[in-house]
């Protein structure tokens, strides 16, 4: 299997975040792409490349070009003009009903920006385009002729939106990707199988009919992103019937998770979808510092050979896990049980 | 002159706010009363009352049930849920087009605050519905024949909407005395001339036909709020016509400040008031360390006066204003233009 990675991921490495109004650590720290690595490379999955520079034109199908301008400037623009380096942190947000945008730097921070768990450090910026390039020639390879390709994206993607960035995220990876697959009209589902449901694609594509997300996720009455992800959320206009939430309770064991995947999984097929997008999180894991689901290593194994059951030709798109020592053991069953046609289900 | 204060306001004491993520002090101290009672009583501006406890009631009247509950309960359920003493802050904020409302703690305390100015202390409920009661309070004595009263209102109130908080306000003032002296069909006219665009006070009314908003503020494309306060905001349905927004450009001197009010009151004179809330704050102050107009002391008796020509009963509710060494001169100078019969203007 083709793994997409480029080594500019690794720069952005936010010193902390804030929370409840305190420095708190980040978990989306480098050595998570550290495990992936190692873990890729032990079990033999196959090469690692560096993805092409695709430029700007693909994500700007997905991103709101002012909040693609602000990204590429605002450390720079903090430091011009307010005199200072520390990471770009909002301070204010726009109320509901009000959203007008802002001339000056200081309310474009909350623009955009839906919380605390996005600083913009000096590489953030270089480290997400590339994250998103990974995306992209992940789609690319699928489009040569690859039937599954891993795109290991660092930072996250899958909770920005059109206009807004948050909870670790700065640019939708997956729904970059699912663009780009989409170019000629086809079909593209993205089955989302992280902890935190992924309102950034959720939004993109709401009102879309010929692209697909369904997600199985800690309930957002409970955890983070909170105020989307609910079961009742279809979609909208043309997109109506094309959006599955499917909220599961805090501490959700194995066999209930591989259930709700089952039946999921039997909503993706009708859709029909020619392309398939994964976006893969790993916070899901008995292990993990922020989820609170029961998989493990072996139970990623087999969510890959459900998913490898479709018969649709998938790219990997990675979000979150936080597990360190056991991240890039848990993406490697995953894989392996997506791709390995030696194994059956 | 009546003057309306609680000692219960003074307990509200903001250890610290959050800015670009990191601890900073609060302008809004308890200081700032201190100051202008002082003043009040050196200049014999009348007696200063306690307001009866007028419950609930009015203040539903204005806001969210819901976000009055989160109020009142915030810090105990903090305390509580994640067993901590800190101040409440939120760290998740709704994203443009996501705002369903979680069952959680932690999701809430994003869904009603818009930034991280309003943190919730052990007395910050207490002192904001003493505050709220001053407001009251004034508006009842208008009822009964005062024709100029001052609720010495803190926390201020006018950056808080119908189901939103922020920028050191958590239940709007003005707005509750509003409703208050609208309670039989009569029209009201609120005239902000706060430094910041009173975006609180805006949402509340902004299709009431029957109270009139008008504000003379710092441009919101350089200044919070930020995503409100346009010139261009106009109000809508049956309030379109009854929202005035004069946004003025960092650095406004006094002639200009005086003449865009002069203009200002010829749009509140055409709405036919039978009662005028002045939302009066004096960041608009020369040496003010938030604002950057440059009004003096003897400029707010102007202001004063030239309300006065008015002729309508009013009822001053106090904003903001952070210079504490001369604030309470300057309110003080404010009320006398506006009471004392003796002037002329």
């Amino acid at each position: 299997m083709l793994t997409i990675y480029s080594p500019v991921q690794r720069t952005h490495q936010p010193a902390y975040v804030v929370k409840q109004g305190e420095r708190s650590a980040s978990f989306d720290v480098p050595e998570r792409v550290d495990s992936i690595l190692a873990a890729l490379n032990k079990q033999e999955l196959g090469p690692v490349i560096a993805p092409d520079d695709a430029g700007l034109e693909p994500i700007r199908a997905v991103h709101d070009t002012g909040m693609i301008e602000y990204l590429m400037t605002a450390y720079e623009r903090q430091n011009a003009e307010a005199g200072v380096s520390t990471p770009v942190f909002p301070t204010f947000f726009p109320p509901p009903g009000q959203r007008r945008h802002p001339g000056c730097f200081e309310g474009q921070k909350g623009f955009y920006c839906t919380n605390m768990g996005v600083p913009i450090n000096e590489d953030t910026w270089k480290a997400t385009l590339a994250s998103a390039h990974c995306a992209i020639a992940g789609a690319r390879h699928m489009q040569s002729g690859e039937s599954c390709v891993y795109a290991l994206c660092r930072p996250p993607g899958h909770h920005a939106g059109p206009d807004f960035f948050g909870g670790y995220c700065y640019l939708n990876n997956a729904a970059i990707a699912a663009q780009v697959l989409r170019e000629n009209g086809e079909r593209v589902a993205i089955l989302d199988i992280d902890y935190h449901h992924g309102n950034g694609t959720q939004a993109i594509f709401y009102a879309e009919s010929g692209a697909w997300y369904g997600s199985l996720h800690i309930d957002p009455g409970t955890d983070y992103p909170f105020f989307a992800g609910y079961a009742d959320e279809v979609g909208i206009g043309a997109g109506e019937g094309t959006n599955w939430n499917v909220p599961l309770s805090p501490g959700t064991g194995q066999g209930r998770y591989l259930s709700a995947l089952k039946t999921l999984l039997v909503r993706l097929t009708a859709f029909n979808p020619q392309w398939l997008i994964v976006s893969a999180g790993f916070d899901t894991y008995i292990g993990d510092p922020i989820g609170t689901f029961q998989l493990t290593t072996a139970g990623f194994n087999k969510v890959g050979r459900r998913i490898r059951t479709l018969n649709i030709p998938t790219l990997v798109v990675q979000e979150g896990g936080y597990c360190i020592p056991d991240l890039g053991r848990n993406v490697a069953a995953f894989l392996k049980g997506l791709a390995d046609f030696k194994q059956s289900d």
